[in-house]
């Protein structure tokens, strides 16, 4: 499901409809849109790691969470959308504000539906009680997003005022979620 | 399959042709877009949980059982196309009427699927004989969806008069659907 | 793989660009349409499931069965190019015919590759010795795609005097495959 | 995830907009576009294997190897893009030149990124130490991913000067790549 949403993006990107001689200027000229396309890449994929790694900590898990699941996939679902409005407004002003807090209000969502599902399935009891390791994973769940989290609002709120300012931010939180400092070594799991 | 239906119904959503500065208020005019992307959402979402339920309760797959399900496929696959119908002529009211009739008949033929397929499960006796919990999936299955289907065909009906109930009644239904007060508490399987 | 193949047949399907009142007959007068879908579908799916039934039957797999696999799967992922230009070409007659024995010749294709991929199977030892029941896979695939294949070129040769014909004749054998009288009861696998 | 970036190629190819009559000798004009097509699945559909066969030789993952996993997601994933742009300026030879050279890089990125993951795995011992079988995958990936890197730089540079030459190297390459002269014979695994 992670892996479709983050395979669709590509189907946003035009082709620029311009003479040969002029593509290569256009490729060049066309980088919001390579920038779009990254950062929603970056996104869905860091929270499909965090989410795979939430996900294998379980012991079980229940209706709520599951719900919850499909909400989560709810918003990376829907993040083409945002994407595509973000690369096409991009250069107007006025559309661009309104384009970078659409756009980051998706990404909130999909870290908050993280954290959310994190903190449920350690107040419902769905991790199991036996591994160490289980507990560092609830750890880092619920300690590295966090910091994403306020850090799309104040990437939203910046988007207001100057929207490539918040872009920057964007693409720095999905550098964060991507490539923490820790390295989680596991067992080899037959889906990656 | 469903993972692939329910992500593909974004690509329906078309980016609004307008200046930026009326990038906003034509974010929010289009709200009966994102409405019918949420009903669509839900309810393949809802059959996906159902499904999976049901798939996990069963010992054996026979013939039939397989031929069902590709019939079941074949209306989640093709509801992206009602769907955006439905978006398109959001407010052409005697457009809005067939295209009301016309999803929600879609929607009603994937419930009727499923509820046949459960059916079929019961009758060739494909369910294990050993667990009480797989009574209560079986019975599950069987009484949750029989009020989805008569209020399809209510909904489909009160479209013809009023498209915007008809739309409601699939908002219910969805709701109604995905969001179970039964609490169904499973071992943790690898397809989350 | 035959998922995402059959899933993404729904985006080939045009939005009628009609106003609200003419929805309704210009729904029913896209049949052809649905027909290339429905066909399409069935095709694929029946595939799928042959394709599923021999897979399970082997005990290994060699080089030669994976790249032969990579082949079936290139036919099945551009059969949603003729299934469009079938679709789009029905009513004007010299396009039809063209387009009838194009999209005759995918079909050809990836039913000869299944028999194929059912041969090298075979010869190459790739099927356990254990088992009647795979002897009987065995025997399924090699005898029941065998009037397939010739069907197919029955109906692109008929389908250059009369298109109609032809499609009428990958109808049937689009449900001769999916619904074979044949019953296959096995041991449920996850994937379903 | 190779499954989908490979399905969604034929998104790419757009129907002829010509009359019935034409529909023939258009559809044949259309060649470069099959090629494109073709090119894009057969390298896909390689990577695609000498992934699967790189992962299966692994004992367990770490962090990097996650990482690196997910931009070589990054560049396969891209593909679709330089594929339609290459179709769609064929014939127009300054556009042709940056478009081969541009499909070329992507490409380069995709097999370099393979062979960088072959070697992470083996300088942080991911791979086990029991089996010679493992040893010969490594050996595989290492040795038969390098005169590919070497081709693609070569093309890519006979593309500035001859674009069809440029074409013509990558659709060796991709025949090299996925029709090696060594088999592979292995324990069946479910994921074919």
């Amino acid at each position: 499901m992670f892996a479709i949403a983050i395979t669709l993006l590509v189907l946003e990107i035009a082709v620029p409809a311009v003479k040969g001689e002029h593509l290569f200027s256009e490729l060049l000229h066309e980088w919001p849109v390579y920038l779009a396309y990254f950062i929603s890449f970056m996104t869905i994929g860091a929270v499909w790691m965090e989410h795979s790694a939430l996900v294998d900590a379980l012991d079980h898990i229940d209706g709520v969470f599951m719900r919850l699941n499909l909400v989560l996939l709810l918003f990376c679902a829907f993040l083409p959308f945002p994407t595509r409005i973000m690369s096409e407004f991009a250069g107007d002003i006025p559309g661009e504000r309104v384009a970078v807090v659409f756009y980051g209000l998706v990404l909130l969502m999909m870290t908050l539906m993280l954290l959310i599902m994190g903190r449920h399935a350690e107040s419902a009891g769905l991790f199991g009680d036996d591994l160490a390791d289980e507990r560092t994973e609830k750890a880092r769940v619920k300690y590295q997003l966090l910091p994403g989290l306020i850090a799309y609002v104040a990437g939203g709120a910046l988007g207001l005022l100057s929207p490539k300012l918040g872009v920057l931010i964007y693409l720095l939180i999905a550098i964060y979620l991507a490539i923490p400092i820790r390295e989680v070594t596991r067992l080899y799991r037959k889906r990656v």
